[in-house]
């Protein structure tokens, strides 16, 4: 059988009550041990010291057994993504990761490679936005103009990371699902599926799983309500569409 | 002495404790009055449903002795624009009221005609972002791509509207602060006004007032921390910039 995309998509790198990533161990470790991996390289765009940055995940990685090098320190960006096996793009600026990944012509590369089964990709929040098919759910403010929200399309539907649905009495600004759901009214706009703090959507080929401690919620333009998807499941038919092509 | 811009740009249109505009009644009045103006042209690009959000704003105006009109019903919205004297820019999503307005071709006419004095401009959320110098801080979600953040730029700084300091305990979310502290740290940011619900920006040529119930907080890179800012504050010096041009 042909190699096939593995991924490993994060709410956020942080969750209430566990440090730093503690929440995603497991699934970080198993993911590439299955591969036999044991580097990874960090991907830092979308905050703006990439080095202090790097430090920040290697403390936290590399106990874990892992090698963690951060890809702003190599000189040839495109020639070190070709020969890695895996990436951890970070979470913070969305549209700054989104802009920066395509200034260095990084979006064609990762999507071909991670498509190929070449490449693991593993992100978290604005990471995790930038994965997949367009950045136009994302919670962050527009801080910079990147050439387009389309983004490296891993799978073939928006993530909205972050997701709470939390009301408040007394402030008047949209809610976080007025916001999908005006989205969804837009024409070519794509399913969402929001990702609770604390959970991660697991790709592997054509079988998707939501894994970690929190779940998510599901929202379609045929849907009037979000549905409600507990951890450890089957989501598979999110990608059905991408396996008939 | 020639006219000069005068604009209103409200936070919000609804604030904990008050009717749809009420918070704002006084000062709508007011500019429209002292300008001996009885019709008001809406512009309601932001939202999906222009003939319902239209009939919202009349319900609420009108019975204030004004009266309003969709701009959405006009066959030549340039022309209409040009003949108005006083427009009202509803809020919903930022980025879809900005791409409409590029697409219809109605940014630079508005800018001209604003900052010529012959148009006064009100603007609430999404209409109020616009009019400033970009959108760059906006709260919204990225539902579509306009062809730029620039805005209509009738100040050279940016507002935050719907400006809250909530700090969650629990959700690992960047703060408004951070997202605006992010936002400054790119080149070529501009100041940004938080404007809490129930605030808004008066203009009266070079004279810039902060009206309302609410205040606000200012936001520059040279700064470690927002400065607090009470209702009735002149804020004149945020445009003398402009002013010595």
């Amino acid at each position: 059988m042909a190699p096939q995309r593995q991924a490993l998509l994060l709410s956020s790198s942080n969750c209430h009550g566990y440090s730093m990533l503690e929440f995603a161990k497991q699934e970080i470790c198993n993911i590439l041990k299955k591969n036999s991996i044991n580097e990874l390289v960090f991907i830092p765009y979308a905050q703006k010291d990439y080095d202090s940055y790097t430090a920040k995940i290697k403390e936290v990685i590399e106990p874990w057994g892992f090698t963690v090098t951060g890809l702003h320190s190599y000189s040839n960006l495109t020639e070190r993504i070709n020969n890695a096996k895996a990436i951890f793009v970070g979470g913070g600026n969305t549209f700054l990761l989104l802009k920066t990944l395509y200034e260095k012509n990084l979006v064609q590369i990762i999507r071909d490679r991670v498509h190929e089964g070449s490449l693991i990709y593993i992100g978290s929040s604005a990471g995790t936005n930038v994965a997949t098919k367009s950045i136009h759910t994302t919670n962050d403010m527009p801080i910079v103009y990147p050439p387009t929200f389309e983004a490296i399309g891993i799978v073939p539907f928006n993530i909205n990371p972050h997701y709470i649905d939390l009301v408040s009495e007394t402030h008047k600004g949209e809610t976080r699902d007025q916001r999908i759901y005006e989205y969804l009214e837009m024409a070519d706009s794509n399913p969402v599926l929001g990702l609770r703090e604390g959970s991660m959507l697991h790709i592997d080929g054509y079988k998707l799983t939501i894994k970690g401690i929190a779940g998510g919620v599901l929202f379609q333009k045929t849907d009037k309500k979000p549905v409600v998807i507990a951890p450890d499941s089957d989501v598979s038919f999110l990608i059905e569409q991408d396996k008939e092509l």
